[in-house]
């Protein structure tokens, strides 16, 4: 995939808590960011991430990092859906410093309600989302 | 005051991922060694530090960072009551690599019921506490 | 002191992650937003924060916790240096949700070379900063 | 794979800050413990996690989430390595509430000298983590 594939872009400075002693943001951080991204694509598409009804728990992620990201760079984390069905939503996502890629990967989130039992995807809310399939 | 001074002291070995670029442990996180600390007292004292009645959430936190504490370091965090209120409790700390201080401070915290409202410590909870009381 | 009274302000979204099982921002995590506000008033005043000779590591953290921040909401997070000496730089910081106080703290930093050895603040830098003394 | 398949075994108590307002333990955070006994099993092979010599970075992470972890479990952290070439280390992990799978994944991991370039890894380092071959 290409960064212009992603159906949303989020900004995210990389703060100086972040990095560890091998003078990089730590591997789980990256990751993060991806959720903030996330959840900020969801906000844009009308959809609250976590709200008194529930929220969208990962059941996987995974990431292939190819490139170091550093104290102070402003990253470009872009997400996308990459499949949507009735019981999860598949999560493309990608960082980049400018056009270097940092890492991609991808999440599969589940909806689930306040006592964690997952609810399906119904259509309304796959209609708020589709905005966001790739 | 003195390392012995202390009422109850914690193992900590500092993970990776708890340092920062500046190759040692990040300021927030020796915070939270103490606050792990604060938990397992509480523990020993019979008292849940979080549960179904609700916790002790800090109204206050204070640190004097004396030298800088390293990936795979083992930390003691010592713990004690230095001031045990019906509205709050202050406790002390200090993170020792062996002999040498790595930091101190102290912690006030409140009890709250399950909305977050203040609870008077009564009684029985004081008694509970008091092995802890420097 | 007052909200105005602050010299520089920075504006931070409360993420998923710096929440806790309590459902509101962790009190480690407030003082890291206060650090970033924190390394972006130095590099508004022209100083970096980290680089290839040193840092302003703390020596110091105090903060009062005067009600809770919760996902979503963003935080105005405002920073002033209260002292400036040969030594050391004294932070002042407090963290508002629109009108709102979350917490009030201070800072103390040192400024330190690659070694981690103790620097003055010389006249140079005081003139950068001076910019940011309440 | 079962429990027992693992090489290593690491236990981990869950710390209130690695919490988030679901009540559950971060995702993110699942990756932090199982890195840390990925470096308790290098340690035990006698191999430094991070030295003055360098340390291995993750190239890729995977891990499905099976069941949801809560503060105060002691979570039993399972490592091995799958494996083993000159180029990279694939580990396998999984943890567990006593026989109740939280989650499991892969790390790939390379070998890297301080300047964050990658070394082979040579039959003499091979030897040393033979014991964590699965």
């Amino acid at each position: 995939m290409e960064k212009n594939d992603y159906k949303y872009s989020y900004s995210r400075k990389v703060a100086f808590k972040d990095t560890d002693m091998a003078g990089v943001v730590h591997f789980t951080q990256l990751l993060a960011y991806a959720e903030e991204a996330e959840h900020e694509a969801l906000l844009q598409a009308g959809v609250e991430p976590i709200s008194g009804k529930g929220g969208f728990p990962k059941v996987h992620s995974s990431c292939d990092y190819r490139s170091p990201a550093r104290y102070g760079e402003v990253l470009e984390v872009c997400v996308g859906i990459a499949e949507l069905s009735a019981r999860s939503i598949q999560w493309k996502f990608a960082l980049y410093r400018a056009d270097q890629l940092v890492c991609e990967g991808d999440f599969v989130t589940v909806l689930v309600n306040t006592k964690g039992m997952p609810e399906g995807i119904d259509d309304a809310l796959k209609a708020m989302l589709a905005s966001l399939v790739i």
